[in-house]
This record gives C-alpha cells, sequence and structure tokens, in this order.
C-alpha cells in the first residue's frame, strides 16, 4: 500500500494488525499482570508508537506454547494516526523479538477483529518421523507412533457440520456457554517442512471453543493409533462431556493460521495474501 | 533393519552414522578443547556407549552455525559392538539435545565416510519475505530485498562443471592447496516452510572448499540484486581470488542435506531414504 502520511483520509477508522508469534516465549495471547504475552506486548509497542494507551480485540485468542501465522487485532483509531505502513514499521521496531507484524490496514467503522471474523483456520502438526524432530521440534507434536491416517479422515468427516461441541472444549471454560460451533473443513495432509516429515490436519470453522482444536487433534489420534475405532467420535460428540473425547494435544503443534472476513469491512482491500 | 543383538554378522566393519543437527548450539562440527562441538558431543555419547574412546571421521566438515540433514560420520568397530539399532537408541538417548542420528548402518571393511563419499548436496535458504521470518528465522537468510531469480539461475549456470574455485574458499584454507572441485548441479527454487517463504538454493557437487557455498550464495546475490551483472561470475571465478567473487553468506542460511556413496559400500543396504 502507498505510505501515505498522517490519516486524513481513513479518519477515526479502526486499525486491524495482521500478526504472527512463536507460542514458546509466551504465556499465551491474552495480557496477564507480570507475564510475558502477546497482547502484553504489542499494546506495549503502541502505546509508544501512538503515545496513548491503546485496548486490542483480538480474533482468536491463543493459548500458551500455540503459535500464529495469521492472528488478526484491532483497535480504534482516534484523529490522525501514522500511516499503516508507518505504524508497522514502528511496531515491528518496538516490539519483542518473536512477534511480527506482517500488515496494518483500515477498516470501516465498527470493525472487530474477533466479531467481525466469518471464519478461523488453525493448522496441527504431528511429527511422523521415526527419531526425534529437530527443525521442526518447536512446531509440532512428535508421537513416535504410526498412525492410519484413512481412519482418521473417515473420522473427521464424522466432525463436519454443527454441533454441539462441549466434549471438544475444555470443561470449566464451556459451563454456561452456548457450545454449538461449524467446522467447515477438517484436511489431513502429509507435508515436509525444512527436511521433516509431519501429518498437518488443518481445521477450518466459523469458531472455535477453548482447545477445541487440540481435543479434536487428540481425539483423531486415538482413532489413527487404533486405540478407537471411528464410530466412537460420534458417541464423543453426542456425550456432551469433556470425559468422552479424547486428551489434548499439545499446545506447540498448534498454529493459529489465519481468520477470514468478509471483503466489505475493509477501506483498502484488506490484508496482503 | 531388524534389530539383531551384537554383531556377530558384521564382525569389526566400520559402522556410519546418518546425522542431524541444528548449528546455532554448536561451535560447528569439529571438536575443539572447551567449546560445544558437534564432533565432541557424538564421540562422548558413543565413548560411553561402548567404553571406548572413538574417533569420528565426518563426511562434511560444518562451520559454526551451519546445519545438517544428512551429515555422515564413521568409525570403526572392534569386535563385537551394539547392533546399529541399539547404538541408535543408546547415542541419541546419550547425546545433547540438537543432535539427532537419523540411522546407524554397517559399511564394508576400509570405509570412510570422508573419502568414499562420491557427492554432497548443500541448500542454502534465503528468506524472501517482505517482514522478518518467524518461524524459519534460525535457518534462513532474511535479505529484505527482491531479487530477480531468472539472472541468479543464468550465473549458477556459469559455475557448473569443474573449475578452480579459489576464489569462492575462505582464502586462508586455500594455501597450497588443490582447489579444482566439480559442480554437477545448482537450482533455484521458491519453497514454503512452515508458512514462510523462501528461494532455497540446492548446490550439488562431488566436494567443496571451506565456506564454497556460502560464496556461491553470496555471489549469486551480488547477481540477483543487480549489482553485477552475469558475466561477472566468470571474471570472478578465472581471478583465482577470494577479493574477486561475493561476499560470504551467512552460516544460518546453510544446511548439509545429504552425502551419497557407491551403493557398494554398505554391508546392510544403506541408510534408509
Amino acid at each position: 500500500m502507498s505510505d501515505t502520511p498522517g490519516s486524513g483520509d481513513s479518519g477515526s477508522c479502526p486499525l486491524a494488525l495482521l500478526v504472527a508469534y512463536g507460542g514458546s516465549p509466551f504465556a499465551g495471547f491474552a495480557a496477564q499482570p507480570g507475564r510475558a504475552t502477546v497482547q502484553g506486548r504489542l499494546e506495549a509497542a503502541l502505546e509508544i508508537a501512538l503515545r496513548r494507551p491503546v485496548k486490542l480485540v483480538v480474533a482468536g485468542r491463543t493459548d500458551a506454547g500455540v503459535h500464529a501465522l495469521g492472528q488478526v487485532v484491532s483497535f480504534d483509531a482516534i484523529g490522525r494516526e501514522p500511516s499503516p505502513d508507518a505504524l508497522k514499521r514502528s511496531i515491528n521496531a518496538l516490539v519483542a523479538h518473536g512477534i511480527v507484524v506482517r500488515d496494518v490496514r483500515v477498516a470501516r467503522p465498527g470493525f472487530s477483529a474477533r466479531f467481525d471474523a466469518t471464519g478461523r483456520e488453525y493448522r496441527y502438526r504431528i511429527s511422523t518421523q521415526r527419531v526425534p524432530p529437530l527443525f521442526t521440534a518447536n512446531v509440532s507434536w512428535w508421537l513416535h507412533r504410526d498412525l492410519d491416517i484413512e481412519a482418521m479422515r473417515r473420522a473427521s468427516d464424522l466432525l463436519l457440520g454443527e454441533h454441539d461441541f462441549r466434549s471438544f472444549c475444555l470443561a470449566a471454560s464451556a459451563e454456561g456457554k452456548r457450545t454449538y460451533r461449524r467446522l467447515d473443513a477438517i484436511e489431513l495432509t502429509e507435508e515436509e517442512h525444512l527436511g521433516e516429515r509431519c501429518l498437518t490436519v488443518r481445521v477450518v470453522g466459523n469458531a472455535f471453543l477453548h482447545s477445541m482444536v487440540r481435543v479434536i487433534v487428540g481425539t483423531l489420534v486415538e482413532v489413527g493409533a487404533g486405540r478407537r475405532d471411528e464410530a466412537w467420535v460420534v458417541d464423543a460428540l453426542g456425550a456432551r462431556d469433556r470425559a468422552a473425547a479424547g486428551p489434548t494435544a499439545p499446545a506447540h503443534g498448534l498454529t493459529l493460521w489465519s481468520v477470514s472476513y468478509s471483503p466489505e469491512v475493509w477501506v483498502d482491500g484488506g490484508f496482503e495474501p
């Protein structure tokens, strides 16, 4: 985008940031007193760049250890702000190692990174090597066993569509909440990254409950390892009880890959692909 | 391979280890007193596993910061040793974090990981993103500029074949040595790893001088950045003077990818693909 000085044309439209971060250095996204968090570091950098406190709205809050390639955060601009490109450069110079602002865009008034999101995509990597991974060790779950990928694919098909995913949610966080969500796609792909093999589970849906992708992966692995058959996934879903589904897969295999928005929310075309 | 107890059948045949390691934790491959090195850590683990000192022969010595996916080391077995699979498990349990023994194989008498190698393949990753890489930051050189990849390809073709590569070698290490080497392939491929884009330069040859791949990459980048034209590469080669070629690209972009051997050197079929 062109590097226009000031933001006379964007007025007080909200700004949206496309952010990548590694999970290891941070105690999750959400700000916590005395802990290194992504929100804490981003808000501190924005406060220096804009000379006023900023409170971020986030598309997909991530837990400690979870990575993000395409997280989106937004905040309301007030009067004259730096241009999006100037702001991107400032924040990247100010923000902690381990966080990169990939793009900054202007959204229409009222935009919220969270409530305007129409879909989220997560990717979970399972290292399928016999020996431990080295270059992908921090971004994949090394299972050290063979998996029946076709059985996992059949099981994952049974989770598609709108369901009450209470069984696939951190129990405490589900209390008193609506736990219906819609899964649009689960794809399992064998990939190679940096010379190391992995099985990537791509999960796309409208919104996700706390730990939902990690419980889905933990449940699919029960099937892939032959400890459960595919039909058990339907029983787990129907039970509406966290204890009925598989274990929670470790955080470091998970990446928030991208968040989608309707094109109309953008003043300037939205994030670069 | 089957996990036969002892090594009655392999007698005192040499053993070869296929080894991966990250470059960051080590002061290079070669043992140095008081420094953490790959050779030092491997020999210490082998000494515990075999209850005797072991001196390793290495296929491609790597400098500090250079990674290896398919390094090969060998040593002579003496009488009864653990089976290759048992030895692999022992070393992986004993060796430092950051080193993984991927496979152990039995070679024919007289085998040397260094002198029997018929070819070596290195890969150098250049991060081509506009924003700094995050997940590939430790394994790629972030240039932060556009490159003319076609010009780099044409320049790389001019380096193929057998030449005196004295200009492409750390000056001090070339003194009084034969500096002819044969380059069989240089391929430039745009790749994506862990969601981040890079340009991978794959370099295959019979053997390499000190820093040779890094000087080749540094020279190709001069052409790709438009600071030199392709013909300059021929002048640089002909000058037989380190100062005539481009700068040495940083170590952390380089990985020793694989080493090749004639199938006849193996007693047991060689490393798994």
